[in-house]
């Protein structure tokens, strides 16, 4: 077997609400990718994105692939015109990918409504622009746009299409369900149809499914389970509408559930990092609920489920989560009961089996905060402040302690906006009176704040703010809404993250602020935590 | 065929991380669903949970439901203990829920080492178990916890306890993949070999599904097409981990796909409208590209397809969207041409076929504004403005001017913290200064905002801001973050949103809020937009 695991979130996954690359962003994606082992990376649609002309303009010399081939993606000539002097046929050889992959027209409604041309037409197209391609030394995929619809619907005139293309030279034809409307059983079904219709068997086909029914990576697997050995997926499923299949939970659902091989070795415990660090080049906050490589794709809440997860990890988790580079997690929640804490505690390096009234404390504390809006499932840093400041004898010593602060945000008449903050505190006995501005109200909070500290705290230089997430809370319904800050912190590689709840978004950014320099410093003072 | 569509997203829904509901919220939730028609609402565990166990109380006088029946979940009775004083037992029974589901280890490992008991006695823990619920005139259905990890670990053991339910009078058992880790065709599979096994028909059987491998929905999907008629489901997929089966995507494709008839008529247009009001209970921002129901599940952006869709939407959308009470939406992007511009002004009601130049340069204007982070997909308002002003013989008049503002938020020594904001204005050649508290600093701008205006435009009293969503946008790696801020005003049944993008959340809010009152103003002062 020799399956073609084919990208293209930098092609289909861009279509997604919200998604942007700059050039440098999609050259970033394609290093990403190409180390987590994908064979194929469809980079964009030359002659047609400026963008995307310049990403492969760009490609020929700052990309240097391991695993992955780059993919040209465009269209067949059009309607009427030779091959050879279509301009944007032209721009797909010019890209200088050794694959190209040409969207084809496969439902007749498409070809005679969206396109305005004959069948016939349309057929040549497929042929000429093939052959051109293939006489261009470049291998052709041919993807069929609404492919599982216009077989329905007119299942010769789709098969015709797909025998034009492998006439011509194409070396994969792709049944794409673009509307995304299919469940898996139809997928098997047509795969069965097609094959036997056209001859062609299904190793010479790809499929590419849309999530509109929330079946995209159900339908790939059913494909591959077909016979398929080429499939497209995008990272995390970014795409149009509810999306595409996603990359990371098909490629570890064939590895860890059928066992085929699809990555080389050493890939896919990458899963986990890479799914989020395209996140974060995407710009888009990472779905925690993700399967596989999701932060909560492991996480225990259940007080039922931590007390046995104490027997046995493995009973509870369907896979080992380091395979995909995951972790299993704790939750703190009113929803654990003293198992969860004390073995989050325990994960921290606290153990608190010695200490039951703490224990009930803290569980009794957690509960009250979350009512009110807290919540410490991403805000280990402050969760730990929250025992430690409850252990016997605590061992936690503040380094500062607020008097009071200030903070104006002015928009002058000529335009500009300033944010000034002043803060008072008390450090190791002796009062601060600082002042600092900044581009925001918080960053200036922040500056005043450091340097207020820095003389008593050199080592505050070395923390940077990596991460700031503002939710508002309804209140519960009618009364005010609440926010919620989450902070995170790094420090030569190390991160961590605090929480501040108020209504007042500006006291609840202090409060995660203070709680972030407080486990700093205490990292880095007092004690090793 | 007499499929019975099971909720359960206030018993297992409730273990997603972030989800806390309180008593009035889950009677507000079971009313709901019970609107969306499913045939049962699992509410909780009483005993166990004391907010459940109030749930139950208060739903015997304050829920009057029409399509559902409540049932309560628990678990078999204590090993070694008689069912007639395990008080969890007797907790279920008080409930006064006609059905009542508990959950039974089906993988004798579990048995063995979670539940640190014998085989047999897990077998007798079941029969007493249900004789004592149909004894005390309850319908008794048996949650078969890691049936799937059971039945390929012992197929017997597993096969025992499904026969041990039905025996002492279950009336259905259902099969549980609660670690989540089954494949459709490992379902199809596994339901084929438990009935010929144990010689029970699948219409027996019911399905539970949670979602780590991307195909909760399909699973469940392939255990109907099995023959089983009971799923269970949680509201757009809540649970632990990566979560449940999606109910509207299950119901919408059991009905829209396979045609089964699963809800009373009339119900799954409410899919959309349902699927947020829950989300919103369970305050979590709803998941847009969620397939069916989200915002963006039928929204178009490319530029190519918008074209085309001019031609014949139903072309490019899989179903109908009104059938499940969603819409076609058009996105204003950067992606999009001028074919997506139009669209999106003419949806509108601003026709720039006429305005060739408007066109263009609102097109460069998007793409600008774009680029710096600005979003106008969740926007209408704003874009309208923005479209608006640049009509040739701009029919737009800007309710005010601003001159400038200052706003101070203060945490003083005793600890309470105040905001305090002082606007200046021009209103119809007036100058204007008006100051105000609120709880916030955005409040205390609102509010500051709103009294310098209120003797010229008194209609504001009936403009609500109903939503403030926050977003930091990474500033393009490296450069400084910028605030994205997305204000939902309304009025009388009617709403509207605004964008506002700036370094300083305070700034981007103050821009997104003179949008929002603009927009509002000239809804109800210059004309009806």
């Amino acid at each position: 077997m020799n399956y073609q695991v084919f990208d293209t979130t930098l092609r289909d996954g861009g279509q997604r609400e919200g998604i942007s690359y700059t050039v440098a962003d999609k050259l970033a994606v394609a290093r990403l990718l190409d180390e987590f082992g994908v064979g194929f990376i469809e980079g964009g649609w030359p002659g047609a994105m400026p963008k995307d002309t310049e990403f492969f303009e760009r490609a020929k010399t700052e990309l240097d692939l391991k695993n992955a081939v780059l993919v040209a993606f465009g269209a067949t000539r059009k309607a009427g015109v030779d091959v050879a002097s279509d301009a944007q046929v032209k721009a797909l050889i010019d890209a200088g990918t050794p694959v190209v992959c040409v969207v084809a027209k496969s439902d007749i409604r498409h070809v005679e409504r969206a396109l305005r041309t004959t069948g016939d037409e349309n057929l040549n197209m497929v042929r000429d622009t093939v052959r051109h391609l293939v006489a261009s030394g470049k291998r052709a995929f041919v993807d069929c746009e609404h492919f599982f619809d216009g077989f329905r619907h007119d299942p010769s005139y789709t098969a015709s299409v797909v025998k034009a293309a492998f006439e011509a030279g194409a070396e994969r034809v792709v049944m794409c369900d673009t509307n995304g409307g299919m469940l898996p059983s139809m997928i098997t079904e047509a795969i069965a149809s097609v094959t036997q219709k056209t001859g062609i068997s299904a190793d010479k086909l790809g499929i590419h499914c849309q999530n509109d029914t929330a079946c995209a990576v159900a339908n790939t697997i059913a494909a591959v389970e077909a016979g398929v050995e080429h499939f497209q997926c995008t990272a995390n499923g970014y795409g149009e509408r509810p999306g595409n299949a996603d990359l990371f939970a098909v490629v570890s659902n064939l590895q860890l559930k059928l066992g085929l091989k699809v990555l080389p070795d050493g890939c896919l415990e990458k899963a986990t990092r890479i799914s989020s660090a395209l996140a974060e080049i995407a710009n888009i906050a990472p779905d925690t609920h993700q399967a596989y490589v999701g932060a909560a794709a492991f996480a225990h809440k259940a007080g039922l489920h931590a007390s046995a997860i104490k027997v046995d990890p493995l009973l509870y988790n369907h896979v080992d989560p380091s395979v995909v580079g995951n972790d299993m997690r704790i939750l703190v929640t009113e929803m654990a009961g003293r198992a969860s804490i004390e073995l989050k505690s325990r994960e921290l390096g606290l153990d608190l089996a010695g200490h039951p009234d703490t224990l009930t404390t803290v569980t009794r504390k957690v509960k009250d905060l979350e009512a009110t809006g807290w919540s410490f499932e991403a805000a280990d840093a402050s969760f730990e402040l929250l025992v430690r400041s409850e252990l016997p004898g605590a061992d936690l010593i503040r380094p500062f302690n607020l008097e009071s602060y200030r903070v104006l945000v002015e928009h002058r008449e000529d335009g500009t906006v300033i944010s000034e903050a002043t803060v008072k505190v008390r450090v190791r006995g002796e009062r601060v009176i600082a002042t600092a501005e900044g581009n925001g109200p918080v960053n200036a909070l922040d500056e005043a704040l450091r340097s207020a500290l820095q003389n008593h705290y050199p080592q505050l230089k070395t923390f940077e703010l990596t991460d700031f997430k503002v939710r508002i809370l309804e209140g519960s319904h009618g009364t005010n809404a609440v926010t919620r800050v989450l902070l995170e912190t790094g420090e030569r590689g190390r991160d961590w993250t605090t929480v501040g709840v108020h209504e007042n978004i500006v006291e609840a950014s202090w409060t995660a602020l203070v709680d972030s320099l407080t486990y700093g410093l205490a990292l880095t003072s007092t004690k090793a935590l």
